[in-house]
């Protein structure tokens, strides 16, 4: 985050709180039996995440005027799908890692077991809490059935999981843009745009502001990948966290691979443009959306 | 199933067919990308499972004449649920086994990488079927989103994956019988249970119907386990398709290790009476509810 931007900073750090007492209300107590399988769900949801997809979710609801109580629990469950996916990314059948966020990865901590099923509890808590009638507050049944039918599409064999896939096939083969594009609208762009879409439902948005914030989510959604190429090279391991240039060593296809370092920082800011254009209809509402949109395009870690 | 009933044995062919034919419809096709995932799934769906989830949540709709159809779209979700269930329970880190059905597991054919996601997408596939608008039928969108809720709930962290953890901790030391329950009524039990419930929900049961339904739900799904590990030690590999008492091998608590042959069968027959006793205020109705609960305790693999 630029340091320059004491607002920002301010508004995602309330709503990071906002957001992880929430999750702490919303997930099994660490004391529910079986408390190892609760220990492990909750150590990686409260591993230090930026909670991206939450607080954009909240920040699409705040843009058409809505009441960011009634999306709150539609922003936990999310995160709980974010979580998940992270805990079977790092498992030695897959990424094989060891450190996420500087923390010993899931699997290292519970054993590969517990962590397989503990991502398999936060996807199911996800859908558990989505259709728990008692968090709906002025929400109606029909809305949070779409809210799971976003979530879930976004974050299933068509959405996140196929993007998943794709990527694994990719490595050590040679990979052209139009499939590095599929991989990350799908990997990290279907979920974001979710994020995005739930906001703007929950929030009452007209079919124009949705289709505006759609676009918006688009854009978004790829230039935070974008980044995120971009950082594995530049950044060190110290600020990432991870083991650097780990998805060079594994052969995986890049922005910065494909364009150059500065190809990629072109289509990172190309992609800025865009989703700052998707959202000129809104008004000051909007101003988080547009301040997130540049903090992912700016950050270095 | 016992060759003397020939009139069970064609409804559930019958049964297995409705629900394999509405899974092939309601499944992404192979030819949908990732076509790899896309296989991988469907792969395990139609590895030649008994379908028995499905069969007992039709069969609770009819029981209190509700109309089936209006249940197939739940009951193939609760398959697809099931069929994850199996794919992740095989993998290496879990009971690492080769044969599912004398067929090679999901990570033996596809990798473990594509077997892990493969059982994400499935699970996540139900709750994008059962949050579709357009699979309603005649039911309410507020009775399909509690049916979201039976599933999430029977299938999570308080449920089927609660119970493979707990049964996970309890290889290789002592077990007690509270204990071997709480594995099975979690394990197996709550799926089952909810597969009973969800069926009596969408078949429109009244109140004491549902209790009935759900007391019989209970008693059927622990009888199915008792049996699973009657045969597990009793089958020889050819009939059941995975390797023998490959529980035992495994140090596996089970009721005949517990409670004796003897002892362990006639938990089961105990089971199946009441069963049979919670569905004495229902009528001709609820007969096939009957005689698979008779099938599931006498069943030879």
């Amino acid at each position: 985050m630029a340091n320059d931007n004491w607002e920002l900073k301010g508004y995602l750090k309330e709503r990071t709180q906002l957001i992880e007492s929430a999750l702490d209300r919303y997930l099994p107590s660490a004391t529910t039996l079986p408390t190892t399988l609760h220990g492990a769900m909750r150590y990686s949801v409260f591993a230090g995440g930026k909670r991206i997809r939450p607080i954009l979710m909240l920040a699409a609801c705040e843009a058409v005027g809505g009441e960011i109580k009634n999306v709150l629990p539609a922003a936990c469950a999310i995160e709980m799908i974010h979580s998940y996916s992270l805990i079977h990314d790092d498992l030695p059948a897959m990424d094989d890692d060891d450190l996420r966020r500087g923390n010993p990865t899931n699997h290292k901590v519970y054993g590969e077991a517990t962590a397989i099923l503990a991502g398999d509890g936060l996807l199911t808590e996800a859908f558990i809490l989505l259709s728990n009638p008692a968090i709906r507050g002025t929400a109606t049944v029909e809305q949070y059935c779409e809210v799971i039918h976003l979530l879930a599409k976004g974050a299933g064999s068509r959405g996140m999981v196929g993007g998943q896939v794709v990527d694994m096939e990719a490595e050590e083969k040679p990979v052209d843009l139009p499939t590095l594009e599929y991989i990350h609208t799908h990997k990290t762009g279907a979920l974001i745009l979710a994020a995005i879409e739930v906001g703007a439902l929950l929030g009452g948005a007209t079919t124009e502001q949705r289709l505006a914030l759609c676009r918006f989510g688009e854009a978004a959604g790829l230039a935070f990948q974008v980044v995120d190429d971009i950082l594995d090279i530049v950044a060190d391991e110290d600020q990432l966290g991870k083991d650097i240039g780990s998805d060079q060593q594994r052969g995986k296809a890049t922005y910065p691979a494909l364009l150059g370092l500065s190809g990629a920082r072109e289509r990172a800011d190309e992609l800025h443009t865009r989703a700052l254009d998707s959202l000129s209809k809104l008004g000051d509402a909007a101003r988080p959306l547009r301040e997130i949109a540049s903090y992912i395009v700016n950050r270095s870690h």
